[in-house]
Protein backbone atom coordinates (compact mmCIF):
# COMPACT_ATOMS: atom_id res chain seq x y z
CA UNK A 1 0.00 0.00 0.00
CA UNK A 2 1.20 3.06 -1.11
CA UNK A 3 1.00 6.54 1.12
CA UNK A 4 1.27 9.79 -0.48
CA UNK A 5 0.75 13.44 1.29
CA UNK A 6 -0.48 16.28 -0.53
CA UNK A 7 0.69 19.80 1.48
CA UNK A 8 -1.16 22.78 -0.07
CA UNK A 9 -2.37 26.13 0.84
CA UNK A 10 -5.85 25.84 1.24
CA UNK A 11 -8.53 27.74 3.09
CA UNK A 12 -11.97 26.52 1.84
CA UNK A 13 -13.20 23.11 1.37
CA UNK A 14 -15.64 23.61 -1.66
CA UNK A 15 -18.10 20.65 -2.10
CA UNK A 16 -17.77 20.34 -5.93
CA UNK A 17 -13.72 19.86 -4.67
CA UNK A 18 -14.64 17.23 -1.96
CA UNK A 19 -17.06 15.26 -4.02
CA UNK A 20 -14.42 15.43 -7.35
CA UNK A 21 -11.48 14.35 -4.95
CA UNK A 22 -13.47 11.93 -3.33
CA UNK A 23 -14.54 9.96 -6.57
CA UNK A 24 -10.37 9.56 -7.44
CA UNK A 25 -9.89 8.58 -3.97
CA UNK A 26 -12.23 5.96 -3.97
CA UNK A 27 -11.26 4.58 -7.17
CA UNK A 28 -7.41 4.80 -5.70
CA UNK A 29 -8.04 3.24 -1.97
CA UNK A 30 -7.01 -0.23 -3.02
CA UNK A 31 -3.69 0.87 -4.15
CA UNK A 32 -2.77 4.50 -2.20
CA UNK A 33 -3.86 6.45 0.06
CA UNK A 34 -3.91 10.06 -0.48
CA UNK A 35 -3.92 12.22 2.75
CA UNK A 36 -4.23 16.23 2.31
CA UNK A 37 -3.06 18.50 4.55
CA UNK A 38 -4.12 22.31 4.47
CA UNK A 39 -2.23 25.37 5.85
CA UNK A 40 -3.28 29.04 6.26
CA UNK A 41 -0.74 30.62 5.41
CA UNK A 42 2.83 30.14 3.47
CA UNK A 43 4.88 30.25 6.48
CA UNK A 44 3.04 27.04 7.91
CA UNK A 45 3.26 24.93 4.46
CA UNK A 46 6.75 25.88 4.54
CA UNK A 47 7.34 24.94 8.09
CA UNK A 48 4.99 21.05 7.82
CA UNK A 49 7.30 20.65 4.34
CA UNK A 50 11.03 21.48 6.44
CA UNK A 51 9.30 18.20 8.60
CA UNK A 52 9.30 16.18 5.87
CA UNK A 53 12.36 14.32 4.56
CA UNK A 54 12.09 14.87 1.07
CA UNK A 55 9.38 15.98 -0.95
CA UNK A 56 8.12 16.71 -4.87
CA UNK A 57 7.42 20.65 -4.98
CA UNK A 58 4.88 21.84 -7.56
CA UNK A 59 6.16 24.71 -8.93
CA UNK A 60 6.05 26.53 -12.07
CA UNK A 61 10.24 26.15 -12.43
CA UNK A 62 10.14 22.55 -12.37
CA UNK A 63 10.40 19.81 -15.33
CA UNK A 64 7.22 19.48 -17.11
CA UNK A 65 6.41 15.57 -17.84
CA UNK A 66 3.69 14.44 -19.92
CA UNK A 67 1.73 11.31 -18.30
CA UNK A 68 3.41 8.90 -19.37
CA UNK A 69 6.26 10.46 -17.78
CA UNK A 70 5.21 11.43 -14.38
CA UNK A 71 3.54 7.33 -14.19
CA UNK A 72 7.15 6.71 -14.31
CA UNK A 73 8.39 9.34 -12.31
CA UNK A 74 5.81 9.11 -9.52
CA UNK A 75 6.15 4.95 -9.55
CA UNK A 76 10.07 5.15 -9.50
CA UNK A 77 10.20 7.70 -6.47
CA UNK A 78 7.35 5.43 -4.90
CA UNK A 79 10.05 2.76 -4.75
CA UNK A 80 12.89 4.69 -3.87
CA UNK A 81 10.98 6.57 -0.98
CA UNK A 82 9.71 3.08 0.93
CA UNK A 83 6.21 3.64 -0.90
CA UNK A 84 5.84 7.34 0.75
CA UNK A 85 5.90 10.18 -0.83
CA UNK A 86 4.68 14.22 -0.48
CA UNK A 87 3.95 16.26 -3.02
CA UNK A 88 4.20 20.22 -1.82
CA UNK A 89 1.78 22.38 -3.65
CA UNK A 90 3.36 26.11 -3.41
CA UNK A 91 0.85 29.58 -3.10
CA UNK A 92 0.82 32.32 -6.04
CA UNK A 93 4.05 33.51 -4.98
CA UNK A 94 5.72 30.09 -5.03
CA UNK A 95 7.79 28.42 -2.82
CA UNK A 96 11.15 29.83 -0.86
CA UNK A 97 14.03 29.19 -2.80
CA UNK A 98 15.10 27.63 0.17
CA UNK A 99 12.66 25.00 0.67
CA UNK A 100 13.19 24.30 -3.01
CA UNK A 101 17.15 23.18 -3.02
CA UNK A 102 17.72 19.88 -2.95
CA UNK A 103 14.13 18.99 -3.54
CA UNK A 104 12.36 17.31 -6.99
CA UNK A 105 11.14 20.27 -8.81
CA UNK A 106 7.60 19.48 -11.17
CA UNK A 107 5.66 21.62 -12.98
CA UNK A 108 1.74 20.37 -13.97
CA UNK A 109 1.52 23.23 -16.61
CA UNK A 110 3.08 26.76 -17.51
CA UNK A 111 -0.08 28.17 -16.39
CA UNK A 112 -0.72 28.98 -13.33
CA UNK A 113 -4.24 27.29 -11.38
CA UNK A 114 -5.90 27.50 -7.98
CA UNK A 115 -5.17 25.24 -5.26
CA UNK A 116 -8.04 23.98 -5.57
CA UNK A 117 -7.68 22.75 -9.29
CA UNK A 118 -4.11 22.02 -8.47
CA UNK A 119 -5.19 19.46 -5.80
CA UNK A 120 -7.61 17.85 -8.36
CA UNK A 121 -5.16 17.62 -11.52
CA UNK A 122 -2.60 16.52 -9.35
CA UNK A 123 -4.65 13.68 -7.80
CA UNK A 124 -6.57 12.77 -11.27
CA UNK A 125 -2.88 12.55 -12.67
CA UNK A 126 -1.96 10.15 -9.59
CA UNK A 127 -4.79 7.94 -10.31
CA UNK A 128 -3.88 8.17 -14.67
CA UNK A 129 -0.63 7.25 -13.40
CA UNK A 130 -0.82 4.11 -12.19
CA UNK A 131 -3.65 3.04 -14.44
CA UNK A 132 -1.17 3.85 -17.01
CA UNK A 133 1.30 1.48 -15.19
CA UNK A 134 -1.63 -1.09 -14.79
CA UNK A 135 -1.80 -0.62 -18.78
CA UNK A 136 -5.84 -0.08 -18.25
CA UNK A 137 -7.72 1.97 -20.86
CA UNK A 138 -8.31 5.01 -18.46
CA UNK A 139 -5.79 6.96 -20.28
CA UNK A 140 -6.45 6.12 -23.61
CA UNK B 1 -20.01 41.09 -24.84
CA UNK B 2 -18.17 38.56 -25.96
CA UNK B 3 -19.27 35.32 -26.72
CA UNK B 4 -16.89 31.72 -26.36
CA UNK B 5 -18.00 28.59 -27.46
CA UNK B 6 -16.50 25.60 -25.88
CA UNK B 7 -16.84 22.20 -28.34
CA UNK B 8 -15.75 18.81 -26.73
CA UNK B 9 -16.39 15.30 -26.56
CA UNK B 10 -18.63 14.51 -23.22
CA UNK B 11 -21.34 12.04 -22.42
CA UNK B 12 -22.07 13.22 -18.52
CA UNK B 13 -22.21 15.64 -17.02
CA UNK B 14 -21.18 15.43 -13.07
CA UNK B 15 -22.83 17.71 -10.48
CA UNK B 16 -19.70 18.61 -9.16
CA UNK B 17 -18.26 19.88 -12.61
CA UNK B 18 -21.76 21.53 -12.95
CA UNK B 19 -21.55 23.51 -9.93
CA UNK B 20 -17.40 24.34 -10.60
CA UNK B 21 -18.45 25.56 -13.83
CA UNK B 22 -21.29 28.17 -12.74
CA UNK B 23 -18.86 29.13 -10.65
CA UNK B 24 -17.04 30.93 -12.85
CA UNK B 25 -19.56 31.51 -15.78
CA UNK B 26 -21.47 33.45 -12.53
CA UNK B 27 -18.58 35.58 -12.51
CA UNK B 28 -17.84 35.81 -16.19
CA UNK B 29 -21.22 36.77 -17.01
CA UNK B 30 -21.02 40.17 -17.31
CA UNK B 31 -18.41 40.17 -19.29
CA UNK B 32 -18.37 36.81 -21.69
CA UNK B 33 -21.06 34.42 -22.15
CA UNK B 34 -19.60 30.80 -22.54
CA UNK B 35 -21.30 28.17 -24.55
CA UNK B 36 -20.82 24.52 -24.04
CA UNK B 37 -21.31 22.19 -27.17
CA UNK B 38 -20.71 18.68 -26.09
CA UNK B 39 -20.96 15.86 -28.55
CA UNK B 40 -20.50 11.98 -27.98
CA UNK B 41 -18.18 10.94 -30.52
CA UNK B 42 -14.94 12.44 -32.32
CA UNK B 43 -16.64 12.54 -35.49
CA UNK B 44 -19.29 14.84 -34.54
CA UNK B 45 -17.06 17.09 -32.94
CA UNK B 46 -14.69 17.48 -36.19
CA UNK B 47 -18.17 18.10 -38.03
CA UNK B 48 -19.64 20.89 -35.45
CA UNK B 49 -15.72 22.01 -35.33
CA UNK B 50 -15.79 22.26 -39.55
CA UNK B 51 -18.70 24.26 -39.32
CA UNK B 52 -16.75 27.37 -37.47
CA UNK B 53 -15.07 30.02 -39.77
CA UNK B 54 -12.05 29.70 -37.21
CA UNK B 55 -11.32 28.17 -33.63
CA UNK B 56 -8.50 27.42 -31.29
CA UNK B 57 -7.27 24.15 -30.71
CA UNK B 58 -6.50 22.49 -27.67
CA UNK B 59 -3.74 20.05 -28.79
CA UNK B 60 -0.66 18.63 -27.08
CA UNK B 61 0.90 19.64 -29.96
CA UNK B 62 0.09 23.08 -29.16
CA UNK B 63 1.80 26.08 -28.03
CA UNK B 64 1.99 26.29 -24.08
CA UNK B 65 1.24 29.17 -22.71
CA UNK B 66 1.59 30.69 -19.30
CA UNK B 67 -1.23 32.40 -18.33
CA UNK B 68 -0.01 35.95 -18.12
CA UNK B 69 0.42 34.99 -22.08
CA UNK B 70 -2.87 33.02 -22.57
CA UNK B 71 -4.39 36.27 -21.21
CA UNK B 72 -2.92 38.37 -23.89
CA UNK B 73 -3.41 35.28 -26.63
CA UNK B 74 -7.48 35.68 -25.92
CA UNK B 75 -8.22 39.42 -25.63
CA UNK B 76 -6.36 39.71 -28.76
CA UNK B 77 -8.40 37.12 -30.40
CA UNK B 78 -11.42 38.17 -29.24
CA UNK B 79 -10.69 41.61 -30.80
CA UNK B 80 -9.56 40.23 -33.96
CA UNK B 81 -12.59 37.80 -34.36
CA UNK B 82 -15.23 40.68 -33.77
CA UNK B 83 -15.82 39.53 -29.95
CA UNK B 84 -16.42 36.12 -30.64
CA UNK B 85 -14.40 32.64 -30.06
CA UNK B 86 -14.57 28.74 -30.06
CA UNK B 87 -12.37 26.48 -28.18
CA UNK B 88 -12.35 23.04 -29.16
CA UNK B 89 -11.58 20.15 -27.14
CA UNK B 90 -10.16 16.90 -28.73
CA UNK B 91 -10.59 13.20 -27.48
CA UNK B 92 -7.99 11.28 -26.20
CA UNK B 93 -7.13 10.56 -29.70
CA UNK B 94 -6.56 14.03 -30.32
CA UNK B 95 -7.91 15.75 -33.59
CA UNK B 96 -7.71 15.21 -36.36
CA UNK B 97 -4.72 16.87 -38.52
CA UNK B 98 -7.18 17.50 -41.35
CA UNK B 99 -9.03 20.03 -38.72
CA UNK B 100 -5.97 21.27 -36.94
CA UNK B 101 -4.75 22.32 -40.35
CA UNK B 102 -4.73 26.31 -40.33
CA UNK B 103 -6.35 26.79 -37.05
CA UNK B 104 -4.13 28.07 -33.85
CA UNK B 105 -3.16 25.06 -31.45
CA UNK B 106 -2.45 25.66 -27.89
CA UNK B 107 -1.79 23.53 -24.78
CA UNK B 108 -2.96 23.77 -21.49
CA UNK B 109 -0.15 21.12 -20.10
CA UNK B 110 2.07 18.42 -21.66
CA UNK B 111 -0.18 16.45 -19.27
CA UNK B 112 -3.16 14.55 -20.20
CA UNK B 113 -6.24 15.40 -18.45
CA UNK B 114 -10.06 14.43 -18.62
CA UNK B 115 -12.22 16.15 -20.91
CA UNK B 116 -13.81 17.11 -18.03
CA UNK B 117 -10.90 18.50 -16.05
CA UNK B 118 -9.78 20.59 -19.59
CA UNK B 119 -13.39 22.46 -19.53
CA UNK B 120 -12.75 23.15 -15.86
CA UNK B 121 -8.88 24.56 -16.64
CA UNK B 122 -9.83 26.19 -19.88
CA UNK B 123 -13.08 27.99 -18.27
CA UNK B 124 -10.86 28.58 -15.03
CA UNK B 125 -7.69 30.34 -17.39
CA UNK B 126 -10.52 32.34 -19.04
CA UNK B 127 -11.61 33.95 -16.04
CA UNK B 128 -7.76 34.26 -15.17
CA UNK B 129 -7.36 36.13 -18.45
CA UNK B 130 -10.07 38.48 -17.68
CA UNK B 131 -9.01 39.14 -14.04
CA UNK B 132 -5.22 39.31 -15.54
CA UNK B 133 -6.06 41.91 -17.68
CA UNK B 134 -8.11 44.57 -15.53
CA UNK B 135 -5.16 43.92 -13.39
CA UNK B 136 -7.35 42.57 -10.63
CA UNK B 137 -5.68 40.44 -7.31
CA UNK B 138 -7.49 36.93 -8.18
CA UNK B 139 -4.18 35.51 -10.17
CA UNK B 140 -1.45 37.00 -7.51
Amino acid sequence: MYKIRILSLGKTKEAWLQTALNEYLKRLKATVTIEFVLTKTNHQLEDLAMKEKGFICLDPQGQSLNSQEFSDFLLQKLEERDSRLTFVIGGAEGLSNNLKREQTLISLSSMTFTHQLTRLILVEQIYRAFEISKGSHYHK
